[in-house]
């Protein structure tokens, strides 16, 4: 950690002068760093051109990598929004006073230094960097090498911008682009308050393992739909494509339709729009039957064990025929990543014991897991789906980015 | 993992039963537990004997094993004040309709399956269990192998009442003494929701090191009170000796005086009733000066580095001079460890200041730092003081030892 200690002791410090910021300051600063993005276009896409031209651009990545005018004016739009949000710091969660006259109260305040580790999508450096200052934290952002003089070019735009709103340095810092920084930052006990991987799986194993640092997992949507006997097959066929191709590489997407063996005649029907996009389905042998002839041969398969349980992040959907209720949880609870569940039906008993029962962030009745995001969920801004239950659940906005203190006054009060 | 895996699915299937249990069900077995406990005293305290068999009778943890037949009775009723407490289950956080029709509700849920790693502490075996089971919780209880008789007979009292009142044996797991169920516990990704080591610094890090499932770290307390040129005497000789000597092994007790410089010639008075409770002093220069003559000499010694951030866990003192209030704070942010601290002063801008930037769980104006207590605050009961800022800071009471989900019902819907 030494090469780091230094970087992550100003952090600190920076955190503490932070927590005495107020909240307009760090409204004009974003709008102001809004600004200065929009005015070093040309510098901060030179620089991405750098990264690009190190990339294959059949590299699946490039597209993310990319800046364009129009990203750089939709990341300084998002730069407002969050500007524009209530302060959620200070806030009294609760506050009573004692039977002895000590006076309680639960107030919301910074985490601290809050370490960000991500890919290769610059556009999340400027959207941590607002998250966190937003919250009165100081981020330690480690991007991956590929964005890494995207990302050099970014901090150069938003450092003048924190001096001449009298913020540290330090308060935003962009760590080298080495595995070695990674490491020093999943260790800093003391110094760090939490780190959030923001990427692929491999990138969230990779954090679990390492870190000795709190960590909010934002994992993978291993996301099911169920259509038991009473559900309407309207609400199926949009809900199950819609969930299925609005956005195949996110994780909110549907990987697995459960179907109910009395739907299976309507099992073509339901899976109709599928066709037209393209999906390959991978069905159980109850689907495979009642689909064949009625679903492009050159898109069905059989399913196999591996594909349930499986995050396809494409246009790929597997289908299980489940003879209840009972067992279309059993599959969820087996091969579930508690992400995002839903179920389509008429029944209220049905609907109320699936909303019940399912052990996941975010459980629907009769509408598309496609919802779970910060923005859809009204929190004005996320920095990533929790997968864990501890802290944060789900989509994490403003509010997850802050802890509490308790404040005690008193009047000479001993136990 | 895997001798263990078993038992880990087990506790992840009853935790599944546990969250449709309803509360009045769990009251019910709680209250019951504590009579059943207190039917099997003999056997109890036969299987405690054993234990205490092995250790030596100069151990400080030999108290810590004992169990008697008044700490018997205690236990019961601290169940039967856990059955008493409202159930936080099921409880709508917040909720709302979007624009598009979709109800969404944040819903207070269990965590899932808990592990709790503790010492030679018996007590802490049924303190975990209720807690657990009142939050809708399966434990995973890892006690310590010199208090395996005991945990081993406690467990056998609870069994027949949880299979009395329904519950899956599975609820609640003692694990076997072993190294090796702790590692096996603390890497059981996908089975284990959270893990609480309740114990010492050495458990805690131990835990920190090897966890690759979330924890809450309950930490050391390393605890400042700074008395300024305002505060009153009074205030300072009662809050200083209370939070001193009230109870010396626990980690809200006081660890480190800061004294503003103007203070030193009322440092021997300060510190009179210290002297009485025979504590002894580590005075840095200035201290040492004034209390020379007025300090019993073989109580008094010369501070070192070394003695401040420590956590004495015993009647000793570190004291230092500041000149001012920013080096009070300065001190604190180097050597406290986050938990609780104090300042005594008549001077509002002084406690302003103080209760705004010092970064601790509990920060206290003219009162003791011993109040740094789940009971104290009111929640009713604690299964543990977090030193983090993720999920929990500071006591953790039933709230604390739960999570949430979004619940989102719709009419079809799609994004």
């Amino acid at each position: 950690m030494s090469d780091y200690a230094a970087a992550f002791s100003a952090a600190r410090q920076a955190a503490r002068a932070l927590a005495a910021v107020p909240a307009t300051t760090t409204d004009a600063l974003l709008r102001d760093l809004a600004d200065a993005l929009l005015a070093s276009t040309d510098q901060v896409l030179t620089e991405n051109a750098r990264d690009l031209a190190r990339m294959p651009a059949a590299d699946p990545r490039h597209d993310r990598l990319r800046l364009t005018p129009e990203r750089l004016r939709g990341m300084a739009d998002d730069l407002r929004t969050v500007a524009g949000l209530p302060s959620p710091l200070g806030a009294i969660i609760s506050e009573k006073t004692l039977p002895n006259g000590l006076e309680l109260s639960k107030v919301r305040v910074p985490l601290g230094v809050v370490g960000i580790i991500y890919e290769a999508r610059p556009n999340v450096t400027f959207d941590s960097l607002a998250l966190c200052l937003k919250t009165g934290n100081a981020c330690l952002l480690k991007g991956g090498s590929d964005a890494a003089h995207s990302n050099a070019a970014l901090l150069a735009v938003a450092a003048p911008v924190l001096a001449r709103h009298g913020l540290p340095a330090a308060a935003a810092t962009l760590l080298p682009p080495e595995r070695a920084a990674t490491e020093a930052l999943l260790t800093a006990v003391g110094l760090v308050d939490v780190v959030i991987p923001r990427g692929s799986q491999g990138l969230i194993d990779y954090v679990r393992q390492h870190a000795r640092v709190p960590v909010i997992e934002t994992g993978a949507g291993v996301v099911h739909t169920f259509l038991d006997e009473t559900g309407r097959l309207d609400y199926g066929q949009a809900i199950v494509h819609n969930a299925k191709t609005r956005r195949p590489s996110v994780c909110n997407s549907l990987d697995c339709l459960l179907l109910h063996a009395s739907r299976l005649p309507e099992l073509p029907a339901l899976l109709a729009p599928l066709a037209e996009a393209g999906v390959q389905v991978l069905a159980d042998a109850p689907a495979l039957g009642a689909l064949a002839g009625h679903y492009p041969a050159a898109l069905l398969a059989s399913a196999t064990e591996a594909d349930f349980g499986t995050e396809f992040l494409a246009l790929r959907l597997a289908v299980k025929t489940v003879p209840d209720l009972a067992a279309a949880l059993d599959h969820i609870d087996r091969y579930g990543s508690r992400h995002s569940e839903a179920i389509i039906s008429e029944n209220p008993a049905h609907i109320n014991q699936f909303l019940q029962q399912v052990d996941a962030a975010a459980v629907y009745a009769n509408a598309s897991t496609a919802f779970t995001d910060g923005g859809q969920f009204g929190l004005g801004a996320e920095i990533g789906i929790s997968t864990q239950k501890l802290h944060a659940r789900g989509p994490m906005g403003l509010e997850e980015l802050t802890s509490y203190k308790w404040l005690v006054r008193g009047q000479g009060q001993v136990r």
